[in-house]
């Protein structure tokens, strides 16, 4: 045996761990900040735009919960299987998944300053930073442009090159409609319930979060692992956007019922009035009389209010419709899932294992 | 020659007018309302999001000057003739003029919000609309999203369509850039008069201006007439960015000295604390008491420090140095466009003609 050449030895080793996963992030920060237009010719000015540019990457694409990002190479290895995949390949799918951090990244920059937000990721907004304030604008046009200099950096010989810039795009418009979506249909500091619906509310959901953080890092995956047939890029938009969907009223249950200290956070959806899956659903079954409950208390701060929202949704059972609804959507998944023939089904139990009944 | 085919009869009733162009632009624009995400599915939420979206356009592409969307028609005529061209090729070369005016729609409703303006083009910024506000900066990103649903739509199967992306994703980089350094040089309310220095300066102008409003449609002409050789892009790039600084400095000039009758808006330049060419060049050559005297009064809303700004622009024969420096530059510029042989004379002069001693 130790004759033998070893070339899976990277493979071997390889782990995919938060810790290797975030090497690759620095690498390719680095590259970013020796761009022909960021590096420093010697002059202040330059010196202070780059180290800006520094700043506004570490501090907004690295610190969540990197999900997303680290399900290229899941993906990729369900298609190819892990011990088949080269140092190259390995790294390529990381890459990919930064892309879509950095996606992410310019989204929640952008959202923060729209909701007015305070904080994210247990530190202040990127916005909400003196020096930083309206600036945070154009800094999460940096950020999106990371992710085109990136692929062109790793991936302008590629086959799929065209195909992956075509994917950030639609995926990049897809979530801003949603965001469109999402600002129309429930304004911040005005209430209209008859437009929280479960159509229009699964309709924000999936444009503003499924294709994003599901569809993207799937496709991402597929595309690298060589898949071509549009009928299963098909099929896995219409399993990650259930998905999706899924995952996003999970979240709006926790922020209802989750435990702040696993969460990490104190939910106010009541409060801010969102257009929140728990509400859309009281709303689809309340008595008149019931709705008159919601119109008087959904989205005030007091807490006589949020207490009469959450009396009336153990009034109406929410919490029991939601496993209902959970283990519906689970099994219906898992019947998908199983039935297709045209991917490998860890390329999407992996990402269900990840979610199903999570706490946090 | 009654009984002759005429192949040209388009180009020869094709005239490249501003109502011809925008014509253009309704059909792109139509496109995008019929977009898969954006077009209604029969849901009032849907709509309502189309129709947002139909405004924002509206609002915000068409209403400029459209230099810099006409020329990418007037580079490629000026390479391959303009009886040489299908009316597929006028089509295509009047999208991506269009993709460029996008582009600056984008930027400019971003910057608006930057630096707190209060009209563009003669009307209320988008984000001064009482519906609108913080809402904007998700609009913008919308705006962006069109340049390339419109690209892939119509260059999806086009020989140089990843060089396209590549192109709009570099100047986006490259804008967005200069932005920042404009900020960071110039941080609105405070005032460093050490950084307001020519190299300073033109480094802003070269990111912020040069290559989104002259590199950018040349380049789109000569990627449209099929040229390849890098060293032609490179020549044209140098040529631009020098056209584009001169654009500028003209621009800064004709805020402190142009009528405002002709310009449509009264220069408050010296009163905003702009990094401005004149500034720069004073403080070039002032004397430490000239100096304190731009200490004192640049960057104050009082009408006597901004009469003791342009006493002192008297004082430093800042009007004569910039009609030294327009000559100096128009001249270099001939010179260079005469001597280069990689690209016909007209791809350069058409464009100069329309800059040169403007007046608005």
């Amino acid at each position: 045996m130790s004759g033998e050449p070893t070339p899976k030895k990277m493979k071997a080793t390889y782990v995919h761990d938060r810790e290797n996963f975030t090497k690759v992030y620095e690498t390719l920060r680095d590259e970013l900040l020796n761009d022909d237009c960021l590096s420093p010719a010697g002059s202040p000015q330059a010196q202070a735009a780059q180290e800006w540019f520094k700043e506004v990457n570490d501090y907004n694409v690295p610190g969540g919960k990197l999900n997303r990002g680290m399900a290229v190479y899941d993906v990729l290895a369900s298609v190819k299987g892990p011990d088949g995949l080269s140092e190259d390949e390995v790294f390529k799918a990381n890459a990919l998944g930064w892309c879509i951090e950095w996606l992410q990244a310019f989204f929640l920059v952008a959202d923060d300053i729209m909701d007015g937000s305070i904080t994210r990721r247990g530190q202040p907004c990127w916005y909400k930073q003196p020096k930083v304030g309206m600036i945070a604008c154009n800094d999460y046009i940096l950020l999106e442009c990371c992710i085109y200099s990136i692929l062109k950096r790793h991936f302008r010989g590629h086959a799929a090159y065209a195909q992956l810039m075509d994917l950030f795009h639609e995926t990049t418009f897809q979530t801003s409609h949603g965001q469109l979506l999402d600002l129309t249909t429930a304004p911040i500091g005005s209430v209209d319930l008859s437009k929280y619906t479960e159509d229009n509310y699964l309709r924000i959901v999936t444009y503003k979060t499924a294709y994003y953080s599901f569809y993207l890092p799937v496709a991402c995956g597929m595309v690298l692992a060589g898949i071509t047939d549009p009928a299963a890029f098909d099929l896995a938009k219409n399993i990650c956007v259930e998905m999706g969907q899924y995952f996003q009223i999970q979240d709006d249950y926790l922020d209802c019922y989750g435990d702040p200290e696993v969460i990490g956070k104190i939910g106010t959806d009541i409060e801010d009035n969102k257009c929140s899956w728990l509400v859309c659903t009281a709303l689809k079954i309340a008595t008149e009389e019931q709705k008159e409950v919601i119109k008087a208390n959904y989205g005030h701060k007091e807490a006589e209010s949020v207490a009469a929202i959450k009396a009336l949704y153990v009034e109406l059972g929410i919490e029991q419709r939601f496993k209902d609804y959970e283990a519906a959507s689970y099994a219906k998944l898992e019947g998908t899932i199983s039935e297709q023939t045209l991917l490998p089904k860890a390329v999407f139990t992996s990402l269900l294992a990840k979610i199903y009944k999570r706490k946090k």
